[in-house]
């Protein structure tokens, strides 16, 4: 039910999803009238789809707290959280209200055992490729712990979507040293090296231009800077794209010239397609839920389908664990270490403390 | 002597600012033998300027700590802050490491009365025009209090640059609602909205796309989000330029279009060009220092050095300072008041301190 246009559009998408993998089966969690007569569009996709009807839907405009007081147990995003956890469903893909998707999702969902905050994962696309930015918006000012679980998270997401076998990762930092404030992000930097994970290979801070270029595939942050840099390349896209419009229709020659360059200018707009990339995936959760733009077309909305067969195909969730155990198993002998360490109080340890600190 | 090309870019830049302001008058701090020969080039900027001969020069990759430590009463960038100060200079511009400027100027010229702490303030290029965007990397996690002296600075000097009367303030914050963390923001929102002052129009919150729309003409944060934002913003324009580089080169249609659109093309290259808006001003000191891009070229130094005279001609400074004073006593009132709200425990009054608050 969620999203701009609801069933108009997310049943559509679904279409566009199962033929592109046949394997996939559809649970439509929404008001039967207005579900019903968008799968009969589709014949495929009817026979490989049931509806659950639900009364409630949560507004794209609830608070998040209101939405969970009036749309636990019953609504349509409630319904569709709680598949996951009984396993009717392996992944739940909602249009719909972000903050009331998250609060209802962290509610019925709880966090992995090791993780204290969830995180929302995006897929940037990259002068190289796509990378992971995680968080995008789940908990603002994340501690320095937060910030490794973020990692070793996106890390995880990173081998099963990007498919590379030890995913560089890097937080990010603003290039001006020796300032106040930093110090999560200076101390989340130390963990991670001092573990040196097997699935991580921990690049150090990257800048906020790094971001296009795809210096590492798993940048890290916390909530507020990592929604702040999201929307900022959003809006700097938008802002450029409109620019370039108003250019090519400026003279006749331009208009000329954009008549034969017009190939180039469609593979230009596929490649700045957000549709392409659509889909914020929440990591850290007993499940996996991914909320997709609310204004996405059925392109759009199958590309977070996508997402969601190839998390899952991957098995995402069972790496994420892996990786939190191992990590916090190595995390635990460190700090044993750095303990036995500050007791013994020789004057030549106390100088290697200094020098690894 | 700062930047990445030394007296080689920045006395012609100076040139280039003496033919569209024939009453500025410059002071070269640097090493004589370097800024001498280049001056000879330029017989018009010559009569206008002195060269102030300083034998130590603060390098590029030099720790603001050890700049600090090395460079103070004596290298040329502590000389050119220090002109300031005596009154020497009304400007100082800088195309040296901004880390250790920013800890000479604050050393040097100290925060204005009834400011705790300085901000970066950039220009960014919008849909509608210009905005001013601070801090963008002087102060990491500042408080409800400096984002509202951030937002006095910046609308007045969106008053001294943009000429409008009563600029339009946003505090930038991420769109999900109810989330932990963003309480100084709020708090500042709260301020800002009970001293309603004069010269500024308090907008509300804005999000990091609304930085490219231009929604207000004052965009306020603290100092890591701001910088990654304007970082995010430099990476993602860059990252499109290139799309639009290979786009337009790939088949000869393109290429041949590209011929016809070449005018556009250069216009839209000057839209985005980054050295139209050179130059980081540092607020809430007692003077006005000017960073500008390391990489900037002759023109880019230029627009930094155009801009120090905007704000000198505007008397920003005097302006900031009657703002801030100007605030200070209103919110001593308002606090004055709510104290004595608390004080006077009548049921009514409760009752309207809780709707306000």
């Amino acid at each position: 039910m969620g999203g701009d246009f609801g069933p108009a559009v997310l049943v559509p998408g679904a279409a566009i999803s199962l033929e592109r993998h046949p394997e996939l089966r559809f649970l439509f969690f929404g008001k039967q009238e207005f579900v019903a007569p968008e799968l009969e569009k589709f014949p495929k996709l009817k026979a490989a789809s049931d509806i659950v009807h639900c009364d409630v839907a949560v507004r794209m405009d609830d608070k998040p707290s209101q939405a969970l007081r009036q749309g636990r147990w019953k609504s349509s995003m409630w319904k569709a959280i709680e598949a996951v956890k009984t396993g009717d469903a392996d992944v739940c893909v909602s249009a719909g209200n972000t903050g009331a998707l998250m609060a209802m999702s962290r509610f019925c969902l709880r966090t992995m055992a090791d993780i204290e905050r969830p995180a929302i994962a995006a897929i940037w696309p990259t002068l190289r490729g796509e990378s992971i930015v995680l968080d995008v918006g789940a908990t603002i000012g994340a501690d320095a712990q937060q910030l490794v679980d973020f990692s070793v998270m996106g890390a995880a997401m990173a081998r099963a979507l990007i498919e590379t076998r030890k995913p560089l990762v890097g937080l990010l930092n603003v290039g001006v040293e020796e300032i106040k404030g930093q110090e999560e992000v200076k101390e989340a930097g130390r963990l991670l090296r001092d573990a040196d994970l097997p699935g991580i290979e921990y690049h150090g801070f990257v800048e906020g231009d790094d971001l296009g270029k795809g210096t590492v595939d798993v940048v890290v942050t916390e909530g507020f800077s990592g929604n702040i840099a999201l929307k900022t390349a959003e809006g700097t896209a938008r802002q450029i794209g409109e620019y370039l419009r108003a250019t090519m229709s400026h003279t006749w020659m331009a208009r000329l010239g954009y008549l034969f360059a017009r190939g180039a200018f469609n593979r230009l707009r596929d490649k700045m397609d957000p549709r392409k990339v659509n889909g914020g995936v929440f990591l850290g959760l007993n499940g996996i839920v991914i909320k997709s733009h609310g204004g996405a077309d059925g392109e759009g909305f199958a590309a977070a389908l996508d997402m969601g067969h190839d998390m899952v195909r991957n098995q995402l969730l069972s790496k994420i664990e892996r990786d939190i155990k191992q990590f916090h198993r190595r995390q635990g002998r460190a700090s044993d270490f750095s303990r036995e360490e500050e007791t013994a109080q020789s004057p030549e340890k106390d100088e290697t403390a200094k020098k690894t600190s």
